[in-house]
């Protein structure tokens, strides 16, 4: 949803990115320029990502990114080129070798090096306990605002629901729900809680307040924080591929987006808090990062702190720590080193056990939805879940194309110029259709809860509302419950659910992409729920009533409970995500940490293995990778293989109709000419060859550096003026004695830029960009110097074959 | 244990890797070679790794390896030069293509399509099928030898124990062990269980079975597959690396592992089944990559499968597939993309299903050691838990260090002369001290089975001997349980346990390494078990005593069950696997998979993390990283940061003393001069540049393809003569009309080689190196060719400064 607001990333083309030198910001110096108030600024995308350098923009080499991403050394360079000039010296590892060094020395500085160590897990530690803090403050004031919108407590209107009628005197379920202390609109109201006024105005309330929710969350989003919107994770997929989007992880985003966040849950739109939460996550994390030395100053550090921000934003979420490092590691990073796999999963860790010690939930459990089935399954059932993995499949890929059709018409049409009505519309449309329909008037994750739920006997859900056909003189607790005929209850439920499921099928679609904070998890996975459960119930029915037939017979005779309905809403649950978002591992994890039973992999596996292919076969993309493309942003996909037969020499630049390249020599540029090329150009940084001549390639220098070098040596250094020599070389020739004394500039040079031959193969040169985090690279033939590649050249390369060229079979993943 | 037998490793340093052209066998085109049989032969290491550009040895560049880990682009030049002569071109993307465009026209060539998409996916299945299938009749047989040593059963000697006693009339469990059909030695041979002689019979058969075990499988290892012996876990960690060790994985391997493995470990020696499983998993993948032409002849794609297959080996070892598939992620794989990710996911999972098919602990269960605790744990055992992690740290980095020691003795003193009197010897000593305790002697898995056991009232075990204080006024089940003073029977057992304890720690170390197949998880697991149990005993006791107590008060009241013995063994025997291997995350989630409880976790977590913290501040190196350097493999640690501050220049070659490069001119050379050039050199291969002059860097061309092309020109080629030029560039210079027509050889040039410059910091060449998996690197300075640097550069750089560079601090991980 972010770049709706930017006119430079509106076309949603990759070729947008291109001519906008005006909201092109040569990434600050200074980290904290990027908490900067944003709260009512423009948009602009602080972009340190390169522009062709033959276009009107300029190109910047983030050697920080290169060398940082690789090894955590050189961004000191990044940071202030001009404090650490010599590139091949990295910071970071000579603070390292520094602190050892002195370690022996004193035991002072020994406590500091101790310290020093434990900065990342210190930091990990902090990360793990804000996000659960919040995420369980963000559950509590949920809880209680969804049940504001059905009435209120007497006692004291900070209560919930269940809350309120804790004290109550009354001894069952279903008896305490409704305890006098907690009383419906209409009861307040009215005085009375039946009959069609009461009805009416409880529905009228239940508008009343979600609008007003609806309101303040896009409200607050478009005054104060326009990043707080959508679910964030598309952007922190950029971001952790090396794209930087100023203030989208500050404190002002956080500030909003967890109020907002809060009020988008209760206004009943069909949306999840489990996406925004990693957003979340993230910004606690990058905002902690402040206060390290060792982390605010180093970018690639940074984004190894962010990744495991994501897997603790999964792990609170769902309670889910394993699950959430694996979604970090598949869904959201690109580069995840082994150290950020440890860290990762003791932040996750700190942070599910944070959340389950203020315990929102109410009932001890880590996870969000707590399942535990008795009846194992049998082979014969994975062709339903197979059935539903397809079902999931055909869903995602539809819901991806239906959701990103109607986010182009968002920013096509006039539609996108009201973003407060729109939100408003939809919040009014789905109150009025969800209200009449207990199941989608309950939130989400309630209703995924109530439908993964196996029955009880004491359950008195509708789900549950089974013949009780010799609930007398049945064997005993464990037997009751099998082999049920469906009541009438049972009927009236299933209508619901097939209402429901269509309902929430289309209202996703509209929903996803608002100006507020929405996650997507929770709405597939309701959807999948829903089918999963009516096809469970089917299954069980069809069990029922066929348990002599050829297929059931055996496993599934009278008196044997077979089928489990709840599990079939799991596997629907697990298949639609799956189609969405694609996630394969680290959904079968979740999934597996929320019963906590090997048992069930399998039939999870299958559906969101069917899932994945059925999806992929329609559309390579998952949501958020389409959302990426959608919004224009410069990321290299690091799953999907590149399959042109073009070389480098094909994408570099400059083109064969280009004008030649802006180069600096060793020696024999004058300080005047040298300003004059910098002027000419808008380029952030220039080759060095040893002539124009032969054009072989000795470094590369950045715009900065020269600029600020020359305007330093004319301010301090005797002699220099314009006619003065600028020598790239180690050693000068002696100039002659007439001469000003020459510019020495070797200092400032990259003597090591990254360099590949016009005759590499596009498909390697790409996967040297992946893999290094590269952001540009030289092009050489024969050791001269032809041309420059860089990151955003491969991407709209692929953008424009990405028609012609023929697709990889969807099964090849 | 592999290299003692071959000369070329047998001094443990990388510097015995060099001059050795006599067992450097440059990599065959056949594939099939790997799989020629071994047996008997001498172990030639098959090593494609380059030797240096300036010994005698050659250089060689596997373009295979660079290409092929970046993308599964380009093997097919590895494969067979010849027949895909333009770099640049990969055969399996051509084919993908090809494949693609062909599905457009007919049915079949889209099932073809198809097939060829799903064989990754059939190759998964077949590898966890036959893996799972190999470890359930592993499990069974060894079951079966180790209770051959105690017993026969008399209704058929093919039955163990257990299976002997099924049919047995007997109700407890106790008594069921001691039914009739099921005779000692000592019934069998003296007619009486009791008595002296009894007992010496028995303790004599237990020797002689084990004795003859120990022989049998050292014999077999010895005659048909030396590389049998070891866990291999070493080993496939450098093959996933890129080096190739011809045989490793081969059949003969695989039928030889899976015998002595069942030998060795039904012997009674201190050693486990669980590494070498992983090799048996990985001997499966390699024999089953050769159905699919697909994984045959691409060297990238089957180390992808290998990666797979040693998920599949701990996840069948353990019953864990989700930590089988983080062992390999975290300690095995060199590369592992997210496509590995899933498929590894996949076929560990079908491999624990299998295996659970087969059942070879016959009780339905998954997992190896069966775990349910019920009492949660309070935050005051963190205290022993981190305990349990410095004890498990201390011995880890105690034992590495003493079973390396023995190791280079038994390399460097004769003792390496006599492994079978070795193994024999270390079986007898084993067997005599074991006997007598029965902690000892029954297996290590089925001691750490009853370790981690909680004791319920019903158990009969020693460790369970509490007093039964209140058993029959005592309320129920739940609290019958808690609170017990220990009993004779328990103190009796916690002598037996200190006792196994000291044993088992000494006999590990000169275990470990013997010429017989050995993992050690099982033992590392077997001492923290033991340490562990015994602390937690300790504590119940003293809570027992003290419970009221400051510390104890409030959760630890009398009837409650508070301390969980059970728990502590578990926690040690993560902590001391943890210091032996430093594993992390896996680990605590093998663990976790075992008891399916996410409470558990954070014990678990707290002790690993303190056990590598300990570990690691006595040597960063894990026990496979000091096996690997012991054995002198080419193997640059991915996770080591590389600490120096050299540049790149400092560690190429040619040295300042060294003779120039051997280099091709890319015209100007005659047939005869490149012939003569390159019998002259042993190199591999040889940059081809502009001029003798400029030295302009043009490509790289490999020894075998320029000797191939001469021969066959020679052969068909009209006019080709010792006298005709050799030329490498695109368009040749008309000829003088008397010489005889050119030699075009520019098919053969790699035109994209990887270059530096010569300013590049080693460190971030080192890391070039890793992330793009390659063996040589060509240095240039101002776009000159200036020399060349190989992997093995630089782990003799890294090993020459391992003693002066300043160390990271452990924490600092």
């Amino acid at each position: 949803c972010a770049g709706m607001e930017n006119p430079g990333y509106r076309s949603g083309s990759v070729d947008s990115l291109r001519h906008r030198p005006s909201d092109v910001v040569v990434e600050d110096d200074d980290d904290d320029d990027e908490m900067v108030d944003i709260a009512g600024a423009t948009l602009d995308f602080s972009n340190t990502d390169d522009d062709p350098p033959l276009g009107s923009g300029e190109y910047f080499v983030e050697r920080g990114s290169r060398a940082g991403s690789m090894s955590g050394a050189g961004p000191g360079r990044l940071v202030d080129p001009l404090e650490d000039p010599l590139p091949g010296k990295s910071k970071d590892r000579d603070r390292h070798r520094e602190i050892a060094n002195k370690s022996r020395q004193s035991t002072v500085a020994l406590l500091h090096s101790v310290s020093d160590a434990f900065s990342g897990w210190l930091l990990m530690l902090l990360v793990g306990l804000m996000s659960g803090a919040l995420a369980g403050g963000i559950d509590i004031a949920a809880h209680w605002l969804t049940d504001m919108k059905e009435g209120l407590c007497l006692v004291g209107f900070w209560f919930n629901h269940e809350h309120c009628c804790w004290t109550s005197n009354e001894t069952t379920f279903q008896e305490r729900d409704r305890c006098p202390q907690w009383q419906s609109w209409a009861e307040i109201m009215t005085g009375t809680s039946e009959g069609a006024l009461a009805y009416f105005v409880n529905y009228l309330m239940f508008l009343v307040w979600a609008l007003l929710f609806a309101l303040l969350a896009v409200t607050l989003v478009r005054a104060f924080a326009p990043y707080a919107c959508g679910s964030g994770i598309p952007e922190i997929k950029t971001i952790l591929s090396g794209f930087i989007i100023r203030g989208y992880l500050g404190k002002w985003t956080l500030i909003i987006k967890t109020i907002t966040l809060v009020l988008a849950v209760s206004s009943g739109l069909s949306l999840g808090k489990e996406g925004p939460l990693v957003h979340v996550a993230c910004c606690c994390a990058n905002i902690l990062c402040h206060l390290f030395t060792k982390y605010r100053k180093n970018e690639a550090k940074r984004r190894e702190v962010l990744s495991a921000a994501a897997a603790v934003g999964v792990s609170v979420a769902f309670g889910a720590p394993i699950g959430g490092v694996l979604f970090s590691l598949e869904e959201v990073s690109y580069y995840f080193p082994l150290k950020t796999l440890w860290r990762s999963f003791f932040a996750a860790l700190v942070a599910a056990f944070t959340l389950r010690s203020i315990n929102p939930f109410g009932n001890s459990r880590l996870v969000l939805f707590y399942v535990e089935f008795h009846a194992p399954w049998h082979l014969v059932e994975l062709g339903p879940f197979i059935l539903l993995g397809i079902f999931g499949g055909l869903w995602g890929a539809l819901f991806i194309r239906a959701n990103i059709a109607w986010c182009r018409i968002r920013k096509s049409t006039r539609l996108g110029h009201y973003p407060v009505t729109e939100v408003l519309v939809v919040t009014a449309l789905t109150g009025m259709l969800a209200y009449p329909n207990s199941y989608t008037r309950m939130g989400g994750a309630e209703l995924i809860s109530e439908l993964f739920n196996d029955c009880s006997l004491l359950d008195s859900s509708q789900l549950c509302g089974y013949k009780q056909s010799n609930s007398t003189s049945g064997a005993g607790v464990g037997n009751g419950l099998a082999d049920r005929p469906a009541g009438v209850g049972l009927y009236a439920a299933l209508w619901q659910l097939a209402l429901a499921l269509v309902f929430k099928m289309m209202i996703t679609v509209i929903t996803f992409g608002m100006k507020v904070p929405s996650g997507l998890f929770i709405p597939s996975m309701a959807v999948g729920a829903i089918a999963g459960r009516l096809l469970g119930v089917g299954m069980e029915q069809l069990a029922y009533y066929n348990h002599d037939s050829a297929i059931f017979r055996g496993w599934c005779s009278p008196g044997a409970d077979c089928i489990t309905p709840g599990l079939y809403a799991m596997v629907g649950a697990a298949a639609c995500l799956g189609g969405v978002t694609r996630m394969t591992v680290s959904l079968v994890v979740i999934m597996f940490e929320l019963t906590g039973g090997l048992e069930y992999i399998v039939p999870l596996m299958a559906a969101t293995m069917t899932s994945k292919w059925v999806a992929d076969a329609f559309g390579r993309e998952g949501i958020y990778e389409a959302h990426i493309r959608l919004n224009g942003y410069p990321f290299l996909e690091p799953k999907e293989e590149f399959q042109h037969s073009s070389l480098t020499a094909d994408v570099m630049r400059p083109r064969r109709s280009d004008p030649p390249l802006a180069v600096l020599t060793q020696e024999g540029m004058t300080v005047e000419e040298v300003e004059a090329l910098v002027e000419s150009t808008h380029y952030s940084g220039f080759p060095v060859v040893v002539s124009q001549d032969s054009h072989r390639l000795v470094g590369f220098v950045l715009r900065r550096d020269l600029l600020i070098s020359i305007d330093n040596a004319r301010k301090r250094q005797e002699g220099v003026v314009g006619a003065s020599q600028v020598v790239f070389t180690e050693h000068s020739p002696a100039p002659a004695d007439d001469a000003p004394p020459p510019l020495r500039l070797r200092g400032i040079v990259d003597l090591s830029p990254f360099t590949v031959t016009d005759h590499t193969p596009m498909d390697i040169t790409v996967d040297i960009f992946r893999k290094l985090g590269l952001r540009q690279c030289l092009v050489t033939h024969n050791g001269k110097l032809l041309g420059i590649i860089t990151k955003k050249d491969i991407l709209k390369h692929m953008a424009n074959d990405c028609q012609q060229r023929p697709r990889l079979h969807p099964l090849q993943l």
